[in-house]
């Protein structure tokens, strides 16, 4: 049992996660997706954190999304035992951690987008003890992984099924925010395209955090793995997805210089914001001071600008910054602070920052 | 002895750092320090790791120069003697980190801008067993910390040196590039300003990479802080300070998708090479494919953007990517490898990555 601490003494700069709010934002979109009939499987990328993975999962979720098999590894070795990897997974090393880690999990599944990615994979699970479950990436709109077709969706569907150690699951997207028309088009041209194959689609994973209040009703559909929501951030205000009052992550830091009238210097920088701007202007906001502009950042500084003619901190002051994107934030630091209603504070590792590979 | 791995085993995306380069770049500018009779202080933000810090002190440097106390308490606890911590220290946890700190090291300095650090710094080191140097840090056009005039230079000077527990050490900037003329101009009179009020200044540091070639021969400076020279990066190239073949540092990356005539992804997005643009376009460059354009950043998926009627790549193609700001992508992953000639790398930890306080 990690000791709590009061918000007041805690050293600055350091990233702030608001409990209560983490916990009604899980149970409000869980409840939405049982309403939907949606399985939920949370993107662990936005936090990182074992104890929210486990609260999202004691809500109603199915499983967690990683995109890359360290951040699987760890969450695996925490206990969690339904891990889909959303991610081409190329290379030696890798394929052998991934056989490694399919025999520690009670299900693990993969994507695909070529068949240089499945022959890969069929590789290295054709002796394995049970099959590899690949779901075919498809590009609805995004322009990164992903086929280009519905018709090279049930190509490869049709490969992998065939293939000796995989087992084809369905299809997953990453869809492009606000195309919610285009993106269920190829879905289910795909699926139908695969089903004329005899081939069924166990699940069609979609989902992001901007388009989640849309996700109820779409066709084919059967699994969202949004990241976002569970903490929110500026630009998912700007989005219209939620209030500020939603967003449960903030960065706590103190005033170190007022060097001339209309400018302030604080102690976090792009170390810990990051340089992420996810179109907004400015690197983040402030909270309680909306007029006080993040306007840039050094590596260790954060310049704030006002009106010259007011002064709205001392050296000394603490603020509070609403990130841009709580995801990076997530990945700059190798603990966070679970912050509950009492002011009191627990540390908590970030048990899967900075596990690229 | 960490063992050695020949590049081509290395799981991506990795750090790679070329040795030979490195040494080059110190040995160089160490000895244009040295005939212009200048003292060599880097910045250890742009490695962060203690080898190449010790191959700095090695060739002739001074000390170290750190942003956090959190980075000074690892290089100290790694053996480095003398640190100037370019910071404005405020609040009590802080402050008796620095007590600490001064009485593990030979030489410990920091800054100030304000009376309000000032009177922190005083009441920290009252009792301590010897005063703390402070440097006055000036804003020679940056806006960013720093008293706005000589005169308030000198003011500050004064204050410090009748403080019980600080000693005033002399004066400090982190000067704007391109503006070598303002910022003499301004250093040469808060010094003598100083000296009016009888105080001397026994050094006055300044320097960063991007003018680091026109140091020789600025009235009043006498110790430069540059950081990226040692590993140098594409907004170095594009400044004009060195050529490409001066990098040492480069991401080792490989390309995970090929999904579309004139588009690739990597497995190395802003978790590695960050969103760091420094006036650059795009998000860092290929050595070897200069024709590629490394055009967005996703957190694990880099996107690269060619003529649609060639194809530079297939699925497991490696590639390496010069990032436009080389000390970020130092604080993302906890080690780097450093690359000797033979091909061959060491991992190295990066001591002082994610130190923010």
């Amino acid at each position: 049992m990690v000791a709590k601490v009061a918000v007041e003494k805690l050293d600055t700069p350091c990233v702030l996660i608001d409990v209560a709010i983490v916990r009604r934002n899980i149970d409000r979109y869980q409840s939405y997706c049982t309403k939907a009939g949606l399985s939920l499987r949370p993107h662990i990328k936005t936090h990182k954190l074992e104890q929210i993975a486990r609260w999202q999962q004691e809500a109603g979720a199915v499983g967690i999304t990683c995109q890359k098999i360290g951040e699987a590894e760890v969450f695996a070795a925490a206990g969690f035992a339904d891990i889909l990897v959303t991610y081409n997974i190329v290379g030696p090393a890798k394929l052998a951690r991934l056989v490694k880690l399919a025999g520690q999990v009670d299900n693990l599944a993969v994507v695909a987008d070529s068949e240089t990615v499945i022959a890969g994979l069929s590789a290295a699970f054709a002796d394995a003890p049970k099959p590899l479950e690949v779901l075919v990436e498809c590009d609805t709109g995004l322009e990164r992984c992903g086929v280009q077709t519905p018709a090279e969706a049930a190509r490869l569907a049709k490969l992998i099924a065939a293939t000796d150690g995989l087992d084809f699951g369905g299809l997953m997207t990453y869809p492009p925010p606000g195309a919610i028309a285009e993106v269920e088009e190829f879905l289910v041209a795909a699926k139908a395209q695969c089903e004329q194959l005899g081939l069924s689609c166990r699940r069609v994973s979609s989902g992001n955090s901007p388009d989640m209040w849309n996700m109820a009703g779409q066709k084919a559909v059967t699994e969202v793995r949004p990241g976002t929501y569970v903490y929110n951030d500026r630009s998912m205000v700007a989005f219209g997805v939620c209030g500020r009052t939603d967003c449960a992550i903030s960065v706590l830091a103190t005033v170190v210089s007022t060097p001339a009238p209309g400018r302030a210097v604080i102690d976090a920088g792009s170390k810990v914001l990051t340089t992420d701007l996810l179109n907004q202007a400015d690197y983040g906001g402030l909270f309680d001071y909306p007029q006080v502009r993040v306007a840039a950042l050094s590596e260790e500084h954060g310049h704030l600008l006002f009106a010259s003619n007011t002064a709205p901190f001392k050296v000394g002051a603490r603020v509070r910054v609403l990130p841009n994107h709580a995801c990076v934030v997530s990945n700059m630091l190798d603990s966070v602070y679970l912050l509950d209603r009492d002011g009191y504070a627990q540390q908590a590792p970030v048990i899967a920052r900075g596990k690229v590979a």
